[in-house]
């Protein structure tokens, strides 16, 4: 295993401690309990919201706090849940006295952990509503999941509900919108290479020479099929098929349209997917008014990508495109 | 070889049409010569600005053009000087009447071309002014380079240039400002891993399981020597070092630092490598005023990153700050 790391145990607090390097003009970074967290929190009025999960999703989440998105993110280790206290504290210290949004992705630790976070955080009069994300098409139930897996579609959720907040939306219309957000966006993923925890050292899976993974997850979970590596054509038609057949996406839908990239794998070939993706798009009707294509939600140095797809209405398309700045996300501020 | 590609020799017109997909709004996307270009261009009585290079080290160059940026960037097939067709009709594109910067990073092929571009360029009575970019203190010559290769500064060059451009600068303001960037840039890479090009097919060199390349060049070219892999506080010296000395930067030096990834390396392991920059910035006396962090200028899927600073003046970080509307790029607009 070679990594830009000084020791497996310490890959989270040295990552923090460039995060607050470079970023300590706009977040706080408390070490312990680990949070990133804005500087201006807790915004009197606004609702608050976090997000977490296992490092090695990068930019998710940490790189989405600042204004117009999260108020607060919880790293937990590599590939694992963050802790309650995590979460708590930072449902603390974002809480403006309109409430706190949790966005969790739906893996059982990071739900079950999230969902005590909530109760603790109710038990001193802080009202904190759930969005489940659950976007993943590829398979139902998984390694580390009940159901299906939340991917792609919770940046976009954290973007949209961010917007919402800073535009002094209750709590529950945040909710409900980041709930919609869910409900109308698909994914799926692939990979040409595993990924390698700086834990374990070793890959998360193995993989031929010349195989894909078809709907992987971002640790590495099992996906749909494996088959020999075929053009970028055919590997976007064999995500975009179960994604635009599963909402369904219908002629004259109006989308965005996310290409993202694993974490090691080139610009180019993203962007290559990207006409690919707009092509069978344009062929099935549908009209891509927004997109994102880069490294928004990464399996460490896993090479492959996932697609995403929301069917857009016009509050998610205002929210979107609404001011945001943070390191990884920012326009219009 | 596993890559999204449909084939070897489709990579670059494939590329572009994703990129045409994705941004035809804000920029116009020729084939034949390739060069991408600003919606608007020729903004009449502003310097144009355009660059270009070999594919493979996207964003560089296409992610930056945009208003505070390129007027136009010429990508070359992967690895491969773009040729002086494209400069001159990119030349052509984005002059406004004002003349225009041609910004080449120092490889014997790009330098060639942009020559004869520029040559070409005065003849149809453009005013053209040349930037070059050296910036790398590993070596002296190279695989493809005669002096010093041209790397990270070239970011901050088109950067910085752009904004002053944007401000109604001159062309000789303009392409001054940009000499003096590149002369008070140093920047330094490694390489844990090889990429590898489509059309080879096979790893730009071989590197053992437990060693690192110090001093790399952006297509691999050989560094200044191989050790063991070691702590991440070990690498950032290996490369701050040498560029401390080289300007030499001292005390009280306001500089820009930029951890670039090489586009294999997940962004955690920037931020890691961030932390251990600013720890030995700060133990020189320097002061970091502005940092960037990402895959900015990029070797397919190298795993590894390289390092720049730039000491910076008021003017130069005024333009740094200015707005910027790039695919890659983005804040203040």
């Amino acid at each position: 295993m070679k990594k830009l790391i000084n020791a497996p145990d310490a890959v989270l607090q040295d990552a923090l401690r460039g995060v607050e390097a470079a970023h300590g003009d706009r977040v706080r970074v408390s070490y312990d309990p680990a949070f990133i967290v804005r500087l201006d929190a807790p915004v009197q009025g606004k609702v608050g919201i976090i997000s977490g999960g296992g490092s090695g999703h990068e930019p998710m989440h940490g790189g989405y706090v600042g204004p117009g998105m999260l108020d607060a993110a919880c790293p937990g280790e590599v590939f694992t849940s963050p802790t309650p206290d995590q979460m708590t504290e930072a449902t603390k210290a974002v809480d403006g006295g309109a409430g706190v949004v949790h966005i969790v992705k739906n893996y059982t630790g990071d739900v079950m952990n999230f969902d005590m976070a909530a109760e603790l955080g109710r038990s001193e009069d802080i009202e904190v509503e759930t969005v489940l994300t659950n976007d993943d098409v590829a398979v139902e139930d998984s390694l580390y999941t009940a159901g299906r897996r939340g991917v792609g579609v919770t940046v976009l959720v954290e973007k949209i509900c961010g917007g919402a907040a800073e535009d002094h939306k209750s709590l529950k219309e945040v909710a409900d919108l980041g709930r919609r957000v869910n409900s109308a966006g698909r994914s799926m993923g692939m990979a040409l290479t595993p990924c390698i925890t700086p834990g374990s050292g070793n890959p998360s899976f193995e993989l031929g020479d010349d195989e894909v993974e078809i709907g992987i997850g971002i640790h590495g979970e099992p996906g749909r099929f494996r088959e020999k590596v075929g053009p970028a054509s055919q590997i976007a038609e064999r995500l975009m098929t179960p994604i635009l057949e599963d909402l369904p996406f219908s002629e004259g839908d109006r989308v965005l349209a996310f290409v993202n990239g694993m974490g090691g794998t080139p610009l180019i070939e993203l962007y290559l997917m990207y006409g690919e993706v707009a092509k069978i798009a344009g062929e099935h009707g549908l009209s891509i008014e927004r997109n994102l294509i880069g490294n928004f939600i990464t399996s460490l140095e896993m090479q492959g990508c996932s697609i995403t797809l929301l069917k857009l209405d016009d509050e998610m398309l205002r929210y979107w495109d609404a001011p945001v700045n943070t390191p990884a996300l920012r326009w219009g501020a």
